[in-house]
Order: structure tokens, then sequence, then C-alpha cells
């Protein structure tokens, strides 16, 4: 059964982005190499290290499907109604209250009114053996506080931001013992996975 | 002339020990492994694996001088006379009053009452071809914004905290960009060595 990962651009203080959710220098990495990478989306080309580009196409390979929070959701207009690995990957959405002009037939886009353990299961079995990816902070802490999260992957990017939104925060059980990393250096980010816990977590483990 | 380093065990969100100034899971690495560390000023020993003990002995063993706040200094109770490498290694102490009891006859430690500046100044004197460690966060901060610091090591540890000290906290111009890291990994920790960019610091860089 699929695995549910998160995985956010981090700067060494635990922020992902300033209070106002732009990136400031998190996302330099995307853009300090001359490894050409275009996002499943077809809409952005980057240039990175080689290892950061193998880092990325395997992420964009291997997740079946996203869950986001409403705030990303409104923040990056719906992801435009494809999501960034590609249309035919589906993408499940956690609100309470329907978006305006959503559902669109042409996105493969499911709004989800009861709750985020309807939308984990929802994407799970829509990933089948891909992995789902859980996408923006706030879910990410009701999925860790809920068990739903396997695995937590961050790219430690070599800055101190001094403040905005964090990564981690308002979780329960605190502190949260994760396993790894198993890691990969690329120029200007560490790519670190870790893997939540057994204990934590109410997701089966990946089968060999 | 002596590099200024600091070195801090952290958390993925950031924090080096509870409110409390506990420490928690964090420092669980020191306990994980077979290979036995004697600490520097004899007083503790642990049980680390191989990897981690290579890095706290070449850390102890390059270390000529430390620079540590009042706070740290009160916590510790004077690290007891002698510092955490031993008690050939001189210990600065920053504070606006004289302790009580201070300085010892038999502590190689300095009551520096003019400020960090001239404290760092005196302990890159002692530390000679060594290297200067700076500890205690608020002094590390007050370092990072005076441009007075060279490296930036983090222990990474796979702990969500949930709160507690940050390890950087009330910067002036941030963001702070680092350069790096170099890494070992460690088990159940991965030992980060950071630059601060030349742009930021007044610091010589180390003749190779």
């Amino acid at each position: 059964m699929a695995l549910v990962v998160t995985e956010l651009t981090m700067s060494l203080d635990g922020y992902i982005a300033y209070e106002s959710g732009h990136v400031g220098p998190l996302f330099d990495w995307y853009g300090n190499g001359d490894v050409e990478v275009v996002s499943g989306d077809g809409k952005r080309t980057f240039h990175m290290s080689e290892v950061s580009a193998e880092h990325v196409r395997r992420g964009d390979k291997e997740t079946g499907a996203y869950v986001i929070g409403r705030k990303l959701f409104d923040f990056t207009q719906g992801w435009g109604g494809v999501s960034p690995s590609g249309p035919h990957v589906p993408v499940f959405v956690v609100t309470h209250s329907q978006p305006d002009g959503w559902p669109r037939p042409e996105a493969n886009f499911t709004i989800v009114l009861d709750g985020i353990e309807s939308a984990i299961a929802q994407a799970r079995e829509a990933a089948g053996e891909k992995v789902v990816g859980v996408a923006g902070p706030n879910l990410v802490q009701q999925c860790l506080n809920l068990g739903l999260l396997d695995e937590v992957r961050i790219d430690l990017v070599p800055v101190i931001l001094g403040g905005g939104i964090p990564f981690f925060a308002n979780l329960k059980d605190v502190p949260v013992i994760l396993d790894g990393p198993t890691l990969t250096e690329g120029t200007g980010v560490t790519h670190l996975r870790y893997t939540v816990d057994s204990t934590r977590r109410r997701s089966p483990k990946r089968t060999p």
C-alpha cells in the first residue's frame, strides 16, 4: 500500500518560507547547476546539480497522488489544475468548503470535504504502488498528529531565514522521533529522508 | 589566526534544548554506539558510533579556547572550572558582572567584562593555530550579528522537539547565507559543518 510522504525545502532554522509565503533564497538550489529538469507539469524548467536533478526526478516518478490543504490550494490557485508531477497524477484537496469554480472537468482534482483521513485513504487507493505526497505544513502537522505520515523528506538549505512559516509546529505528543536519514548532498542543499518511527504511525510498512 | 566556530546538537525544528535547558533525546547519539569516548575534561564517558567518535575527538583536539556566555556559565556552574576539552584549554566568560567566587586560581578561566569582541580577540590569541569554540545560543547569535563567526557546526538529530531554545534567533541582517556543508553521518546524528559566507564575517580565512 502506498507510503505517505512529505517533502519540503527548509532553512537551518526550520522555516519553509517567509510569512508571506515567498521562499526567498530557499529555492536557490533549483537554479544553481547545469542539469536541466522540467517539472512534471511542464510549466517550469530548472537548472540544478546532477545529484539534485536525480533526486527531483526520482520524487516525481514515484509520486502517485497528492494531498494538499486549502491554504496551499488557494495560494497556488489550485496548481492551475495540474499536479506538479503532471496531469496524470491526481490531487486530493482537503477543505471544509467547496472552492468556487471547482471541481473542474479537465482537472484531475478531487475536493475532499469529509476530512484528512478520508483524503489520505482515497489518495492511497489512487497511488497504488507509488507514494502519496502530502504538501503544505498545516496538513503535514495534522498527518503527523494522526499517525498518517510514513516519511519526512527535508531539502535542507544552508540559510538561516530568521523567521517565517515553520515546517513543524502545533504537534501533539512531542518529541517526534524519526529514523534515518538516508541522504544525498546536492549543491547548496542536502536531501534528507527520515522515516517516522513505527510506533508513531498507523500506516503499513512498505513491503520490500 | 584562529577560526571562530560553534557546534551544537539541534533538532529538526531548530531547537538545542527544552526551555528548561534539558536536552531530552537530543544527546542520544552520545550513547548509541560502542566506541568509547572520554570527554576532554575526563568527567564523562560516552559510547557512540565510530563516525561520531571520530568527529568528537577531532573537535576536542582542534579546540584551543572557548568563549561562553553567562547563562551557560551559570547553568553548568562554570563547567566545574574545567573546559570540556580539558584543563589546558582556556575559557573566556563574557559577562556584565563578576560571578561570585571567580576567578578561581586553579581554573583556566578568564572573566571578560568588556564585551564579546574583547573575549573573542583574547580567545583567538590564546588558541593560536587551533580554533575558538563559542558555546551558548545567545552568544552565537551575537557573534553572527557582529560578523565574528567563521563556522557553524550542527549535529542534526532526527527528532522534532516541538519547542524549546532555538539555535538561531534574534539575528540581524537575515537571511544569513552559509556555504557547505561538509558532512559525516553518524548513527542517529548527521554532523554538518557550514562556513559563514565571507561577505558576512570579519574574521580572516583559515590559511591552508
